[in-house]
C-alpha cells in the first residue's frame, strides 16, 4: 500500500479485511515491521478516537509515534501560495509539512472541511496540499470528504458481527442501512461519504442510504447503493443500522428544516432484523439516537471504536512492510 | 491488585511497601510485566508530577503510555445521564470512557472536586462514573477526596528516611505530624484525607493531625489519628512534618479567617526531633512554608516527588502482573 | 559531554561532526546507549522542529522521551527568588525543575528572551536558573542568546553539501555568509549569535556576517568573522548564504527603519558561487526570502531541518554514553 486516503488506495478490500482480522487475533506479531519506524500524526482539528487508536496501533506494531496539534503546539501556518508573510502567520505549510515528513516514516493527517466552498472541500485542497508536500506515505485521519480509517473499522465490525469470513461466499447478503439523523450543528459529509464509498463496493453487503430530501450525498460516493427517503421503510430487515448526521451536499453545508423525526429509537430498531446499531462517535445522545438504543445490546458502537485500533494497525502495517 | 483508588485496594500495605523498595532498587527488572501493555492517563485537571512520574513509571516497566488532556485534546464532554445533547457538549462521558479504556490495559484518571456540593464530591460521583464505565482497572491520579499515589510515595519516603524495613519490628514508633498550613485559595481535602487514611493504618507510625478549629477533616479518614489544635504542641518530637493546606470540610470548601500564623518556619521545625519537612507539591513558598525550611536539608520534598515514580510503578506492576 | 548549552561545551568540533555523520549513516546503531534512558523536554515557548526532531532523535537512540509545555500542561510558575506566593503563581521554578529533572536522564529546555532587559537576556538568567536547579545534564533547545542544536545541524549540512570530510585538510575554504534579512516582528539574536559562535571557530570555513548599520551582533559572538554592511558585496563568491532576521543588539530588541531591501532574491543568489540558500525555519516567505529561492534547488532548508535529528541525536548520545 502506497498511501491510505480512500478506498481506491486498497487493492483488494477482502484481502485487507483478512489481514485486519489476523492482526486483531494476534496484535503483537508484526513488530518486526514497526521496529525503528516512526508514525507522525498531525491534527488540524480535535480528535479522541483517531488520536488514541492510532497511537495504540503504533504501539502494537512497536513503532514510535509523535502527535502534533497544529496551531496549539507549533507556529501559526500560512496556507496561501505566493503569500507575502508580513502578517500573523509564522510558517508556511510548505516548510511545515516537508519538515514534519522528514521526522517520520508515515504521516497521518486530519483536515476538516470549512463547509463554505464546496469545490475547495471536494477537491480536498488542504489534504492534497499536505499529501503533495509530504516525502513519506500519507494516511488520512479524516479529510474534508472522507474518513477511510473509520469505514475500514466499520467493515471489520460488520464482518465480525455478521460472521462473514473473507474469501468465502456468503449464502445471503448482509443488509446495511445508513440513515441520516438529526444534529444541532452543521457537520461534514466525510463519514457518510466514506462509508458509502466502501460499502457500495463490498459484494456480500446489500447497502441502502436513507435521508430526507435535500440531504442526498454526492452521487459519486453512493453509486451502487439503494437510495431511500422513508426511514422506516428502509430499516425493514436491516442487519446493521449506521446512523450519522450530515449537512446538505446540494445546498452545501446547510441544515434544512424538516419536520420528520429521524432520531433512531428502539421502536425503529424493532423494524429491523434484530439489527445492530452503529455510529462512528462522538454521538449526540437523545438527538441522533435514544439512550435506550445506545445502552442496549443492540449497540455495537464500542466494538467499532475498538476496531479503529486494527484498521489503523493494518494500514500502518501494509504501508510499512515494504519500506 | 484489581484497582488503586484508596488504601482499601491494598491487601497488605507492608508487602506493597516492600515491593516498592525492591522496584526502586532495580527499576528496570520488571519489563516482562509491562511489555506490550499500554497505560492510558486522562487528566480532567492540570498536573506536573503525576503526569511525568506516571509516564516515567510506565517507561521503567517498558509499558506504552498515552496522555489525554480531557477538554483540550478531545471533544467537550457531557456528564449528565439522560441529557438531550443538542447544546455545546459533543460527546457523552459514557462513550468517551468506554472507548478510552478499549485503548489501554490500565486507565489512570484525575478528577478534582468542585468544592460546591460536599455530597457530590465525597460520593466521588465523577470518579466512580469513570470507574464504572472503564473496561480495564482504574488507578486514581487524584480524585475529589483522595490521592493514594501521593500517600504511597510519602510512605516510601518516610520508610527510607526513618530506616524502616518492611516486616521488621521497629523499636520505637516514628512520629508523623500532618499540619494544616495557610494558602490564598480554596483547596481540596484529597491529599490530607488520603495521607490520614494511609498513616492511621501504619503500625510503626504514631500519627497526629493538627489544624485550626473548623478545619477538621472527615472523621472517617482520621480515625485512629491523634487530633490536635495547637501546632507548636503537636510538632514536639515530630520525626516528620507533613504540611498541607485544605479548605474546610464542615463549612464545605470555605476558607475560615484565623489569626494564628500556621506557616511552617525553621523556628517551628526546631521544636521537632530533627524532623524532616514534607509537602506533596506544588507548594506556595513563604505562605505554606518558609524558604529557609524548603531550601535546607530539613526538606525532603524532592525525595517525595521522586518516589512518585516508584509508587506509580509499583501500582502499575501489581495490576499488570496478573493480566 | 557534560551539557550542551553553547559551542564551549564541545571539546572538539571536528570530532563531534565526525560522530554526527557516522550516526546519520547508521542511526539505529547506538540503541544500547539510549536503552532505559529518558529524555525530558520542557518548552517555555512554541516549537515545531526542535520538539519533533528531539523526539525523533530519542526514538533513534531507543530512549524514552516526555515533553512538557510549561504553563499549558502544568502549574503557573513563579520565577522570583524569595517571593511570597500568595498570588497567581502556583509552583516555584525551584521545585518544578528539581522535580522534572528527577524524572529524566537529560533535560532539554527552551527559554526565549524577553527582549526588554539586555543584561537579563544576555546573562541567560532564566536558562541558567534552570541549569543550576537541574540534577541531570541540560541541553539547550534554544536559550535567550543561543541555539546550539541549530548551529550544529547547520554545520552538518554545510559539511555534507560542501563535501568536507572531518579530519581532512580542505584545499580551499568554504565561504559562508550570514545575512540579516527583513521581518515584521522583533526577533531574538539567538540563532545568528550561535551560528556566528560556531562558524567563527571552524577552520575550513571563511565566515562573513553582513547586516545594516545598527544590527551588529554582540562582538563576543562574531569575533573572528568578517563584518560587512553591503549585502551584494558580501554575497560575492559565497558557497552558502545563511539568511536570518534579528532585532538590534545595540538598541536592544529594536527594529531600526532602513530603506535598503535586504530580502534574499534569486538575483542576489546569482552573485554567489552557485551558493546554497540556508535558513533555520520558520521563515517568512517573500519577506525574508523570495519564493523563487526557497522553491528552487538552491535552497537546502529542508536538509538543515532534517539534520536537526542528527545534531540532537549526537548530543544526546555523547551525554548519555558516559552515564
Amino acid at each position: 500500500m502506497k498511501q491510505f486516503t480512500s478506498v481506491y488506495d486498497v487493492e483488494n478490500i477482502d484481502e485487507l479485511l483478512k489481514t485486519a482480522l489476523e492482526i486483531k487475533a494476534n496484535p503483537f506479531a508484526q513488530q518486526e515491521v514497526g521496529k525503528n519506524k516512526t508514525i507522525g500524526l498531525i491534527f488540524f482539528n480535535p480528535s479522541l478516537r483517531t488520536r488514541l487508536s492510532s497511537i495504540k496501533a503504533a504501539y502494537n506494531l512497536s513503532a514510535n509515534v509523535w502527535v502534533l496539534n497544529a496551531g496549539a503546539d507549533s507556529w501559526t501556518l500560512e496556507m496561501a501560495d505566493g503569500a507575502v508573510m508580513n502578517g500573523d502567520t509564522q510558517e508556511h505549510i510548505t516548510e511545515a509539512i516537508k519538515v514534519m515528513s522528514a521526522y517520520c516514516d508515515v504521516l497521518g493527517v486530519r483536515t476538516f472541511p470549512k463547509l463554505v466552498d464546496r469545490d475547495e472541500d471536494y477537491n480536498e485542497v488542504m489534504f492534497n496540499k499536505v499529501k503533495g508536500l509530504s516525502s513519506v506515505p500519507v494516511v488520512s485521519l479524516e479529510s474534508a470528504t472522507l474518513h477511510p480509517l473509520q469505514s475500514f473499522a466499520d467493515l471489520i465490525t460488520i464482518a465480525e458481527k455478521s460472521g462473514y469470513t473473507p474469501g468465502e461466499k456468503s449464502a445471503k447478503k448482509v443488509k446495511v442501512v445508513m440513515t441520516w439523523a438529526p444534529h444541532p450543528k452543521r457537520l461534514p459529509q466525510a463519514v457518510p461519504n466514506s462509508f458509502a464509498q466502501w460499502f457500495s463496493k463490498v459484494d456480500w453487503v446489500d447497502f441502502t442510504v436513507v435521508q430526507p430530501k435535500g440531504y442526498e450525498l454526492d452521487a459519486k460516493f453512493t453509486d451502487g447503493a439503494t437510495i431511500e427517503y422513508d426511514q422506516e421503510e428502509a430499516l425493514k430487515d436491516a442487519d446493521f443500522v449506521y446512523a450519522k448526521n450530515w449537512s446538505s451536499y446540494e445546498n452545501y453545508g446547510e441544515v434544512i428544516p424538516q419536520d420528520k423525526d429521524w432520531q433512531v429509537t428502539m421502536e425503529k430498531m424493532d423494524l429491523t432484523n434484530k439489527g445492530k446499531f452503529m455510529h462512528c462517535l462522538p454521538v449526540r445522545r437523545n438527538v441522533v439516537v435514544a439512550d435506550e438504543v445506545l445502552d442496549s445490546d443492540t449497540s455495537i458502537v464500542i466494538d467499532e471504536a475498538t476496531n479503529r485500533i486494527f484498521s489503523a494497525q493494518t494500514v500502518f502495517h501494509e504501508i510499512l512492510k515494504n519500506k
